[in-house]
């Protein structure tokens, strides 16, 4: 049973869905050293079940691999499973589904899959910006258990960059275009002979995400739906032969138009929901902003405060918007399992969850 | 003396200003087959005069260099010399004063550097674009000789794309982001520690001038004046793990708002100054349209038409301007040694030049 | 018919099978502009039959395609077909039986395949080194047709470098560490993940190889049977990220230890079988041999000769060995489709191939 | 004044000379959260004194720097210093005297130069191997102070993983091919355009250094000098496009040959010098053995035991030696900063340094 003093007996066992992928396998390997969560459960697709872990990634485990995790025998991708908290890596072909039917049974699944994040009593869970949003768990309609779903990769970097400036100054139009890391596309993902010494200025179906998921994100409660918030975001998305680490360049139009100065201070000075509040991933600060123009640089700033950090710099005016910035984030890991995690320890802290 | 059908008996002689550097490197490359122009004379700073050119740049030549080229020995940047035609890729800090007295001296001056780009009496000439404003020559104040400036190597493609466009549909206003290969920096230019793996989001003094240099490119000549054209330009400039190509993403609004089919049979039809004329490095097409959505990439396409074509690509709609579109070119061929050595190509074949 | 003085009033029909894949992808680049052949025919496996080749390689060409050959409709890996060279770059899981159907067809097939090179019939061919063991083919089996066999992509450039020195001086033993590049792994191949900022000590099946093809093609035939060279071979190959071009690090043991000069000498003056023999992707050199102690490179040196010469550089004595030195082929090119090409180019002029 | 039991009520103070420099850095970033040593100085070229750290770094450094040392004021490289103290990553064209001037101010300097490794009265120290050789600071002739070297990067994994096999078997003779990381070249060190998608087999002065220290690392001492180890080391050393970690592939013969069995446990059991002493940078095992034939990768395996470890695999027989393997360690933190500071916590553990 949890308490507000956070005096667990116990860590809280979790489980995670679609282990084997990119993402999967950074959630293992987050969740591996975790000092509230402890990784029980290993589930994947029926090709792996029974197999252990190490044997299903087949030595394609992208990190350290602790001897413990490594001998973990797969599960199949069916509930009931003993944990409460489950962690979906789920492919997007799958998850609506599956993900559904762990909800039915009661479970707690937090997603980094695409598949509920327009559903309108799911929230877009940014803990830093949108806790609010956790109200829509009242209404969804799952026979004992939800679904929290988190943000594309792309798009959480750019909504936690936004969030303060559009509480303070109101944003009507920005455009932005990404430089998105061979990490972001799984494993596995890119061919090296189409990426080395080379760019693609197409990812599939990421446009339309980046255009649309701020909106929901950034949007307020009212009763029980969110109302997305109004500007206009056109996108241009492109994959880089970067490891890690989206860098995104925006150009942004405000409904009043603040000072350089007004604008580094709403980043520089920016808390978020989890104000006072203590969570193992949250980042010391949400936001980093850098004075250097060179900066922020993917190699450089991907993993502060343990890459769950959004790195902002090179601001200056732009001749036809208000200003240009680049901002940075990690992509798998703020973006990603990281994010995901710090949803469960927010709804751990905060009373939603009980295992 | 030329004559129209170029049964030249002999080649023309021509001398490289700044030979051992990036830019100077790629124009001996050129030039050390061309089917015009004889490579006489190699001219680099002091420290390397009087060395065979081989020891001059020291095993780090980025081509195949011919025997012949590689025992040539290094000569001043001081005017007389033997050629009429110099081609300048020297270095900002020295172009000025060394390019006006060439030109003084009566040579004929096309340079890839910054200095008298923006001159009023100076053409910054594309010659599929703008060869009509070889008439400020007539009012050039040099005694007996000429510069011709080309332009900055991210600006070249863009004006080329942006010329079929804003003269049927005008352009009112253009968001580009640019990656830049890191041959663009020249040599030694970018350490590897700080480009391996990683982007930086900032280029000095680039976006400036990938802000105002189309203005000039596309503007209108006026009896002895270039009216620069009237749209507005906002540019982000990073530097990415590309060797050689720069690709762009634009985002642009128009006074007319064009259907897709339109623009695309813009681009297609496009034939530009050059048609019916035959230069050894003129593409065959100077924009090609991709249909495939995941194209212009640096690798695939920037040797098309021998580095001399503007590659178009990924059109689409727009949620905020009119459409968005990505664009590439081969910054040190096109964009560089390339483009300046078309240059003297078209001022042989008009007759402006003798020799 | 072919005539000695090749005034083909006709190109020589072609067809590859394996089209689709890596290796068959530069065949088809190599053959959409080669003066003697006629690419007729493109084949593949099932799946794509039927389609135009720019559907069945779905964008991912990796070259300039032009429009004629983009155009082509995939046939089926069965024969007959019209032409009788065949050029195969089939998966090894299947060219044992399709390469024989064809040659029991009447067909000539030259593979770069790896099922009939150890058979002891079949030419191991590179045509600058062994071009005696064409005698093989008078003791082939097939009905009417033959086959002829290509060496693995880095014994290829090793066997020639070796070559001249084994003539002179009588190899002994050597040891081999190769740096391959992404190429040679075909496509979709090596994910970036795996490679990018990483190398990986391991490829399949590569070591065998590197360890044995170099002594059948260096080996003597006696009437009809090859005699394999007597040396000792210890490789260790590794995948670089480098897009084309394999560099391989060589300690080399000598009967009798020849002076510096002698070898330098043996590599400078080697003509090979081809000499006085015009053909159309015969490198002017075959060997390049580099003063310059930081040569080969792979992006400097893999293009020479249009990608059909082997580059030797950094020559110095070794402690243990007599002498160390790096060299450097393009494995696409020399080492395979390039390769196979000039063997089907030798067999034209020798008038082995009636067509 | 140290204590057996660590009970220090204060940290001790130590000093980065040639901080600016790449080691330099990686010194900076591993002792600002050092648990033993504080940072108390920075030192650097006269051309950086009296800036801050920040400034003098101009934006380039690696890693997220730590706010107080941003703010450090660099000081002059001069003796006396108020930390005892001394790490030294200083220029060898500088070394010599500067660190010899430390050393005679009664100050340990413990440094990355390769200026004092040869000198037969310094240890050229591995903690886990040779700690015995700091028997020779017995004879140094500094007044007061003394001298510690570290190997090279590229010789300090391969001593460690020669060391148990060397005790226990005996080695005759060692090929060594090194795939060098372009931190080892410092900063600025390599351009991106000599390094990009290439390879460069060649590293100044590198292969005699993996020749030659090997024997001094692995030697006996025998009163107060040091027996180099009787073996042949014959070395080749390329650059690779990778950031951080030198791989090496290694061909060994042994005095009697052991079974793969044997030669495996050798690296399994091994503890070294340091086994029951607990020091900060002290990695769990000196050597990881893998099984799996595709390790050990630069990207999977440098950062193992916090860089600290060496990664030995792909273990398998050698047709002309004994056998062949596999090795990887982090260049600039076991083969440079890190490996130094191991060595300064040694001392002080082992009561060699007061302060």
């Amino acid at each position: 049973m949890m308490g507000v003093e956070f005096d667990f007996l116990d860590k809280i066992p979790v489980a995670v869905l679609g282990a084997t992928g990119s993402v999967g396998q950074r959630f293992v390997e987050l969740l591996s050293h975790h000092p509230w969560f402890d990784l029980t459960t290993l589930a994947a697709s029926e090709r792996s079940v029974g197999k252990r872990y190490k044997d299903a990634v087949n030595g394609n485990f992208q990190f350290s691999l602790p001897e413990w995790v490594a001998e973990l025998t797969i599960s199949s991708c069916k509930p009931p499973l003993s944990e409460n908290i489950i962690f979906s890596a789920l492919d997007s072909s799958i998850a609506t589904e599956v993900e559904a039917s762990f909800a039915n049974a009661g479970h707690t699944v937090i997603s980094t899959a695409k598949n509920y994040r327009t559903a309108s009593d799911v929230p877009l869970l940014i803990p830093e910006i949108n806790s609010s949003h956790l109200k829509l768990l009242d209404v969804q309609k799952f026979s004992g258990g939800k679904i929290i779903a988190t943000p594309n990769c792309s798009a959480i970097g750019l909504a936690i960059a936004l969030k303060p400036l559009h509480d303070r100054f109101g944003i009507e139009a920005l455009q932005v275009t990404t430089m998105q890391a061979i990490s972001g596309a799984g494993y596995p993902g890119i061919p090296s002979l189409e990426i080395m010494d080379n760019i693609i200025p197409f990812i599939e179906d990421e446009e339309n995400k980046l255009e649309s998921e701020p909106l929901k994100i950034l949007g307020a409660i009212q009763q029980d739906r969110i109302i997305p918030a109004e500007m206009k975001i056109s996108a241009q998305c492109n994959r880089v032969p970067v490891t890690d680490g989206h860098l995104e360049c925006v150009s942004i139009k405000f409904k009043k138009k603040p000072s350089r100065e007004e604008l580094i201070e709403a980043w520089r000075s920016f808390k978020g929901d989890l104000e006072g509040i203590l969570l193992p991933l949250k980042p010391e600060f949400p936001i980093h902003y850098f004075e250097d123009e060179k900066m922020p640089q993917p190699r450089l700033q991907r993993d502060l405060d343990r890459g769950m950090a959004v790195s902002v710099g090179h601001l200056r005016e732009c001749p036809i918007f208000d200003y240009k910035f680049a901002l940075l984030s990690h992509n798998t890991v703020r973006g990603g399992a990281g994010g995901a995690i710090l949803c469960a320890e927010l709804l751990v802290k905060k009373g939603f969850i009980f295992w």
